[in-house]
């Protein structure tokens, strides 16, 4: 039972190992049962070391229009891109600890970002257009966060360092992890 | 580390008993810090039974827009009411089992709904406008649950029974953990 005032939680999420090879038919809807073990979802680095990506509930994979949730893990050293979208961002952290860099978009160029220690059961977001950085920065552990953006799917413009302008950033869409469902589904089309 | 096509998860979760009272305070955004400790936010049952609800990350606490992310826990026998909403809603199974019951809202009323078996580690989004209930069946163990919506803050549209026709259906708006900050936010703008 949980009382009005007092909680205690535990949780303890295990996916199993598995063996699974992307296929051009995941990235169909059809079939899908409407409960999914996340531990069978597809998953894959998409040619970035140290992560691993699963979406969890997507717009290209599920048919979600206005919420997207993936399941990401960095291993120590890893990170995301240097980079900015406009849609709202949450992240809850489940395991492991590291470092957000966060600038505002309201200079010509991000400039030197703040840094935020971020850690298990945290979370945060990200401003709209604010440009970030998550970064894997404890050496031991890998680092494990939920991720849910508005307006799926995502569109994002990468800097390569905090000095570039905003208007030089390049525009990375669609996301590598929506690419391959993103051209299946173009050719649907024709 | 984590290969292309292996993953082993260990998620481990632990949110430290603490105790918190509810103060008017905690509707406004100013001072909080940008990475929150989930253990440290405000929960509550909010006059139903069995339920505890933290807003991780909410529209009227926190200043979003466009999505909103709760942790809910469900103690044995407990349940949401049966309800529908024209947001999108992903939930992702933390601890426990139960199940969803869904209908369509293709005819004048509910109906019979479909039954789902839910458990840990498994996701499963709700259809817009689709009627639905999830329930804590498992006699033993809690049922918790991240749940993300989008469009905050909900409006939801709640059925005495499935037979009730969708256009008996009554609105409860603001919601329950809505309802203090939504009130305060009010005042504010006069």
């Amino acid at each position: 039972m949980v009382g009005p005032c007092f909680i205690s939680f535990f949780l303890f999420l295990n996916l199993l190992p598995f063996f699974q090879t992307l296929e051009a038919s995941h990235c169909s809807i059809n079939g899908l049962p409407l409960v999914r073990n996340i531990a069978e979802l597809p998953q894959d680095n998409y040619g970035r070391g140290g992560l691993s990506h699963i979406t969890v509930a997507g717009s290209l994979l599920h048919g979600l229009k206005e919420v997207e949730v993936w399941l990401q893990t960095f291993a120590p050293g890893s990170r995301t891109p240097i980079h900015r979208h406009s849609c709202e961002e949450v992240f809850v952290v489940l395991k492991g600890s590291g470092t957000l860099y966060l600038a505002s978009s309201s200079h010509k160029s991000p400039g030197k970002p703040e840094e935020h220690f971020i850690f298990s059961n945290s979370t945060f977001h990200i401003p709209v257009n604010d440009v970030h950085q998550v970064w894997n920065t404890n050496e031991h552990e890998d680092l494990q966060v939920l991720v849910i953006i508005s307006r799926p799917p995502i569109k994002v413009f990468i800097y390569e360092d905090w000095s570039m302008p905003h208007t030089a950033a390049k525009l990375k869409f669609p996301y590598y992890w929506d690419e391959q469902c993103f051209q299946e589904s173009q050719h649907d089309e024709l």
